[in-house]
């Protein structure tokens, strides 16, 4: 799919700035944890431990607030099982199943060029490995 | 394109942990200025000036900084064009005209679906806007 710029403007009726429906979004679903969160739930359901796991470095709080905040905007849904003690389990809306069409490729490209984008980085600014690459 | 969260640990052969450059990568072009400014060089060269303008909101040092992070990439190249005063333009790479070919059509989706995210949001949590939705 080719997309232009031009045609996200006509969407979007502004010029993404500040404060617009999207550019708040973005900055939300793009947010380190969120992105990682949504990537855990793209094989299907997990409970929390399981998320706790896979989304190496996360700590409770942030992973509480992360699946909070995803589950208000409607990407995620939670699931208590009535039994004892209670099992919760999050899953990917239809909504979040479909953002992550998108997701998806744009992940799997960094997965492909990040050791290139690292390596030319550290070339053209050796301070920059130590800097931690920001 | 279908891709599976399976293909995309096969590429980087580790499951997204803190420090591999997958993440180191992530976390860069979707800063939230990292992808604004891209997106403002995706319908070709930029001048400082054009750029300060359509990246509403960024300030002259923090558009310095993400335009030198993206240029250490390999994302994008400046041109110096020797004449007095000097003319300085900025265009992205063939690196990074391929990575906005996968981040185009996620940003146009959130374009197309942010004002139902937002209002979900609003539902909700009514306590969401008030706090910048975050």
């Amino acid at each position: 799919m080719e997309v232009s710029l031009a045609q996200i403007r006509a969407e979007t009726g502004e010029a993404l700035n500040p404060g617009c429906p999207t550019r708040e979004v973005l900055d939300h679903i793009t947010s380190k944890w969120g992105m990682l969160v949504l990537l855990g739930l793209t094989e299907g359901k997990r409970r929390w431990s399981d998320l706790r796991r896979d989304v190496t470095g996360i700590s409770e709080k942030m992973l509480a607030s992360t699946l909070r905040t995803l589950e208000n905007d409607g990407l995620v849904v939670r699931h208590v099982h009535p039994q004892v003690p209670p099992r919760v389990d999050y899953d990917l809306t239809d909504l979040g199943r479909d953002l992550m069409k998108r997701m998806l490729p744009l992940v799997l490209w960094v997965a492909q060029h990040a050791t290139e984008i690292v390596d030319h980085a550290s070339r053209s600014d050796p301070s920059a490995q130590s800097t931690g690459y920001r």
